[in-house]
């Protein structure tokens, strides 16, 4: 008869440690497939338990299958037919990753916590979570709660000048799912054209997603549309308001000629519009979701850059026809942002405090920018660097009039601490006008960093 | 000389008003392409405006490309060369959504917002707001907060006797965003065996990504390996714990036949675990993740169903091998769940609330199982009905031995205010067993509403 001792100390139940004992009998073989188990009754005299732990046990047994129960004849260890491969030598521990702290970081576009408006957004969740408590367990639409696309369709209006009625919009966690949803809106067949130099985190979704890309060149006044057309690409992605990382503001000729070349073919321009909210100078510029008469613009923005990275809140716009076949395409797909952060924010937005936000924050990066380059012109070797900006934006180019290679000069700048990127690295076709070129992004910058770093320079001087 | 009328009461500054203006008589053809503007101090003089407010209008329209600066020359209307098709007609507003209320909602498996732990959720909302508040801000690793993988690992080795390291697990904004990652980790070229009949979600998104799908029958086990191996399937999705919605245990034999084709042909097991919390008798069933030694399993499991759907909060686990490849091709991502849903969550569990919440939404359910089922238990037509279940889960089916079709079923639930879904809606092949079977998804019905309907059915019956 089956003999196992027991722990009756050890907090697991007994008729948990009974099955635990059977099931590693059964593994390793010691109870055979077919074999007869004893009956619950002479099994629960045999070890001293109550017939209920036993038939506990064997309850749990048979339902996992280990064991069958046949009528009239008892429990039968089951049949396990096929023989699995011997576990695996113990996993060994992955390398915990190493970050290196810098003593400048113009790479990474981060957000200064600082900046963030914690007592505002605090109080707001905490009413969120008050006010709506029973709501927000509610499923929401697919596109997001109608309170979300309201409160960002009014925003479109009045900062923006544009129509989009909430019934258009669609709130997603990040434009990563964006991207995701716009290929399987458009489709994996189509050609989906980039920009060259860019920011082409959608080329990488494309290829994640099996949908073609090309690479389109710019020139002055943006996505060249001559390379468009010929490229046999049926969507184009552009950021016409401030183009990472040129910095090109399209022209609205530009933007009529690319709005043509879709209503020609029938294709769609996914304008993302991103970093908008930061011109220092003049008006927002109008977008060419505003100038578009015939539903080929598909627009797009982010509370990434104007709130945070980590609130993970995107938008779409979509033109009545495409809402139509994503609804009946794509409706199926639950939002993918949770309901508080979706309350929070429409409140966020409609009751002003975005738009406070975002002229504060303007105010901020203009006067950070201010510092930045102010560091940039105090700095000895000051007469080979050249700026490149348009006053718009998080970021400008730093072009250096050097001999040394890009991958030098990033090596240089590591060594003095400083993480930055080139325009090189962002582009698909090597050209000399794209070399010696550093991008700065300065949004993550403190005044602290930018002293320290003063310092550096002036003591490396000094050597 | 251009004239135009200023409204300076209106707020809107008056070199935007300028801009306009002029760009309003640009797309209208007033100015024409190549015309010279005035100078901006003439035309300041002209229209009783500051030469800034000029200067401003004429940057604005610039930066967008309605005029150009010819050196010493001036201001030019530009060359808007293409034409865009007219505006069409205002759009017409979309219908408000018609939602109707049901007596009794035995489909979508709503959660009962008094049952949601508020009081604990909102003071962990609360601590993560006031101890992470920067933390807040910094971006996350594309696979999750180290915290909450830590306690999710912590969870699954406690409730579910797993061996999952934290760098094993992956956070995602819900089931979908999980599915379409595993569809992009795995191809696009492959074929993904599913559950016939089965909550097919994995199909639609199989469909949206235009990845093949093999709808698999199941015997009375579960998957048929025989047909799974027909269908040269490299990717299995099953649920084995309690399928969805015949309610099925896979047993232990049938889990290892599955672990040994998914062995013999290199493909994967996609095991999703969601409902498995609820077992009303019993441990927990193990997981085939836990059996399998070749790293042939992808674990998935969500909050969705344990703590609320509108969390947006699902993970899954990958087998070494895989997690490198997931981070080599699909690193780029970010994570999709918001920084501060992350530690809250991760509290929520490491603090051990989350568990207690479990146990007592067992009791509720186990205990809102019983009360539908003496409603049942008491209706007239009570001989006609026949109850299937597994002491498990959220739902269970009920069988009708009538000779109405399954939409006349339907169609007469409705009358009685009661909205359900049948087993045959959910199968590939249809089969007279899969008739006259209704799903129960008794998760969001309270008792007052069992009580009304009690009572509805007692008014029919006196008629």
């Amino acid at each position: 008869m089956l003999t196992y001792t027991f722990d009756e100390a050890c907090g697991t139940p007994l008729y948990e440690q009974l099955y635990q004992n059977i099931k590693r009998d059964i593994a390793l073989g010691r109870l055979r497939a077919g074999e007869k188990l004893p009956s619950k009754r002479s099994l629960a005299r045999h070890l001293q338990l109550g017939v209920v732990t036993v038939q506990n046990a064997y309850a749990q047994l048979a339902v996992e299958g280990y064991i069958e129960p046949r009528e009239r004849s008892g429990y039968f260890v089951a049949e396990l037919d096929e023989s699995l491969p011997p576990p695996e030598p113990a996993r060994r521990p992955h390398p915990a990753e190493r970050r290196r702290e810098y003593l400048l970081d113009l790479k990474t576009n981060r957000i200064d916590a600082g900046n963030f408006p914690f007592s505002v957004w605090s109080r707001l969740m905490r009413r969120t979570l008050s006010e709506r408590s029973s709501l927000l367990l509610d499923p929401l639409p697919h596109s997001g709660a109608s309170a979300l696309r309201e409160a960002i369709s009014g925003h479109l209006r009045r900062f923006r000048g544009m129509s989009v009625p909430p019934e258009n919009i669609i709130v997603a966690a990040g434009t990563d799912v964006l991207y995701n949803l716009i290929i399987q809106l458009l489709g994996h067949d189509l050609t989906y054209a980039l920009e060259d130099p860019g920011y082409n985190k959608l080329g990488l979704v494309c290829r994640a997603c099996g949908a073609k890309t090309a690479y389109i060149p710019l020139d002055s006044w943006g996505m060249n549309p001559r390379s468009l057309e010929e490229s046999g690409a049926r969507a184009a992605h552009i950021s016409p308001a401030h183009h990472y990382p040129t910095g090109i503001v399209m022209p609205v000729s530009r933007r009529r000629q690319l709005l043509s070349w879709a209503v020609r073919c029938g294709g769609y321009i996914i304008e993302d519009d991103y970093d908008s909210e930061f011109r220092f100078t003049g008006r927002p510029i109008e977008t060419v979701q505003s100038i578009d008469t015939s539903g080929r613009v598909i627009y797009m923005n982010t509370f990434s850059k104007s709130i945070a990275p980590s609130i993970r809140i995107s938008y779409m716009a979509l033109p009545d026809e495409l809402m139509a076949v994503f609804s009946k395409k794509l409706g199926f797909y639950s939002c993918t942002v949770p309901s508080f952060e979706q309350y929070t924010l429409a409140q966020f937005i409609s009751g002003g405090y975005f738009e406070q936000h975002l002229a504060r924050m303007k105010n901020h990066y203009k006067a950070l920018r201010g510092q930045v380059i102010a560091a940039i012109d105090a700095m000895p070797f000051r007469r080979y660097l050249t700026i490149s900006e348009q006053h718009a934006g998080l970021h400008f180019l730093l072009r250096v009039n050097s001999p040394l290679s890009d991958g030098d000069l990033l090596a240089c700048a590591e060594t003095l601490g400083v993480r930055i990127s080139c325009l090189s690295e962002l582009t698909h076709r090597p050209e000399p006008r794209f070399e010696h070129t550093l991008i700065v992004n300065y949004s993550g910058v403190t005044p602290e960093q930018l002293e320290r770093f003063a310092g550096l320079i002036r003591s490396c001087e000094m050597k």
